[in-house]
């Protein structure tokens, strides 16, 4: 076990977990208990009863959001189920709170039924502010967030697909500004076409990308060998990635002559020679964790201009922690129930200002999550588009 | 509208609602990012996976409650629903936060099928050390918690019933302390047979009540009258009321020669002239909210020797705050998931016991909730009827 792994345990067990409850206020007396509980409580309930919006004004429910998993495909580490998830539910509670000051708590749904995972956020609602879908296995996930965004009155928002989306849109149009390219003239392959892929996809197009694309285990992505995934299908139908391609394409044709590859798949799947294939000043994207798709050092040295991937220990690590805490505080904060494509590209441009022009390099196109200023520009990015739609 | 409730409104409006997260580890740089979250967190997460056990150890789980609700029957104010539930639920996690120590989260569920309600429940589980049911109407809540006691590995406890049952039990363990009389001896009349009616039955049993006649909405409740109440009937078939009265028999009738009357049901429901009529020295417990079955007032000029209200501007208030911060930490740290009728009983002797019996007097038979002696006593008492049963 790495040391990283044995510290992370040790310090798990001494504190028995992450996440804790606190009190905004003080019970100390009776005078204490009888306005926040019986019987002065009954006021605020009545209120709630007349009308439901009221619950944002005496309850805690616009600033909390259900971190919702059922553990089907946690971190790198697969269908582990629901118990096994907690840890990284509670550490993206705790991730809420620190960086957003949002009342975020864990949620592991016992369940192998999208159905019944779907029933229960439904049931769920009252309670929640938003909802934030965690490590769920795709295409579960994608069929379970559309069913809640059509069912609730409150924002839902998976964010393996559009977290990642939104940060390696980020990291693109900052990568941008150090190249000489523009975003309708790229040529990107996306390697992978889960949950991510089909987020990235859909984002890059939302960004004016026309020209994607895509690889997966089965192959090149064509109109037949993606019949029976109807998140590829919906690709397909938007006209978002280009399945004019061979079905005996290989990694190594769809590559060549690409500006951009985007990896979230599995580790060491591209080689050198598939960098070298690539156009002039070449984006790597490596997402695939903890083994990028190409190692940053290999390729550096294949010419690579700017390399991305979800290490903490490599420059420019995608991050979703850039992304969910400022959308959440956004959305709640201006009481916006639909995370849409349009607030997506607009944290992500946020999130890429974040950086002056002048501190701009290879090695620097994603702020640090511990810089403040990410969450409050994404929060004040959102707040100013929600004025000028009023 | 009274002051205490204009005064909560203003409150929950300060502090939109009083439930918040805290984290219980700081994330300010990379490195407690990586043992927090990932890649750290794996660890953990596979420990766990290997034995779900190992939840205890490394994650909040093994202090964390779920106040669940489905606003069917909240406060005296009936079904609000879930929604306006909120600030009640809210209240009681925060109460388990400043009596115990333990981190409840509230959970107000969107459903009014009985079903529905248990599944959620059972998905929720990973994420649970305990749930405390909350304000469910009857019988629903009757059917619920059996249900969820058979299917789950984690306690469950509907303070409604098992909460009113203890602390009326303590009150009645401190009230014979004071007059001369023997648990075995005592004829008990209970008005209301609701959720708490029925937890009140079952605990005096358990505690050597032999004498129980039961009145409610229906009159007199006898083997004919009960036949669509299953948790009446229940009480019946394991002989815990006597249901050998007439049919006709009216309240007057009932209380008559009674050594305790016990009201679970509304207000001024009792007259002076029923108190006259009872035995020497009777023990009036008025638990109806907010107006009591029979003013103190009148109930101690009609002779009550000692009158217990669930108001907490009167002597002797009912108050579920007594029991289920103790009973849970109590169960929590033994890692108890059947919270019997043994345990229960013990909570109630181990709250009784907090009054030193000098202090004891017909004015102060319960201790005050700010007494930390309370909880203290419960966790104690539990742990070493724990250890003995090793």
């Amino acid at each position: 076990m790495r040391d990283n792994q044995k510290r992370s345990l040790i310090l798990h067990k001494k504190y028995q977990g992450k996440f804790a409850v606190s009190s905004k206020v003080s019970i100390k007396n009776n005078d204490d208990l009888s306005w926040a509980y019986s019987p002065g409580v009954a006021a605020p309930c009545l209120e709630i009863q007349k009308d439901k919006k009221h619950a944002y004004d005496y309850t805690s429910k616009g600033n909390m959001v259900g971190v919702i998993t059922d553990g089907s495909a946690v971190l790198g580490l697969g269908n582990i189920g629901p118990d096994a998830a907690m840890p990284v539910m509670e550490g993206k509670a705790i991730l809420f709170k620190e960086f957003a000051n949002i009342d975020a708590i864990p949620l592991c749904l016992n369940t192998s039924s999208t159905e019944d995972f779907i029933k229960a956020c439904v049931q769920l609602e009252p309670t929640l502010g938003g909802i934030n879908l965690e490590d769920i296995a795709a295409p579960q996930c994608i069929e379970i967030e559309r069913a809640l965004k059509k069912r609730l009155h409150i924002p839902v928002f998976h964010d393996d697909q559009h977290g990642t989306a939104i940060v390696v849109s980020a990291a693109l149009i900052n990568g941008l500004k150090l190249i000489d390219k523009r975003m309708e003239d790229l040529s990107v392959l996306l390697v992978g076409t889960g949950a991510a892929g089909h987020a990235i996809a859909r984002m890059l197009h939302q960004l004016g990308i026309r020209h994607i694309q895509a690889y997966n285990k089965d192959g090149a992505v064509t109109k037949n060998n993606s019949k029976d995934d109807i998140s590829i299908q919906s690709l397909i139908d938007d006209a978002i990635i280009d399945v004019n391609v061979s079905e005996h394409a290989t990694l190594d044709d769809l590559i060549k002559s690409k500006d951009v590859v985007i990896g979230v798949s599995v580790g060491n799947i591209l080689s050198t020679s598939m960098i070298k294939s690539m156009n002039k000043d070449p984006l790597v994207f490596a997402l695939a964790n903890p083994t990028p798709e190409i190692s940053p050092e290999l390729a550096k040295d294949a010419g690579a201009k700017i390399i991305g991937t979800g290490r903490i220990d490599y420059p420019n690590q995608i991050n979703n922690v850039l992304a969910f805490p400022g959308i959440f505080k956004g959305v709640l904060l201006n009481k916006i129930i639909d995370i849409s494509d349009e607030i997506k590209a607009i944290a992500a441009y946020a999130i890429a200002e974040t950086i002056e022009p002048t501190d701009l390099s290879v090695d620097y196109i994603l702020p640090s999550p511990f810089d403040k200023r990410v969450v409050e520009n994404i929060v004040n990015a959102i707040t100013r588009h929600t004025e000028n739609q009023k």
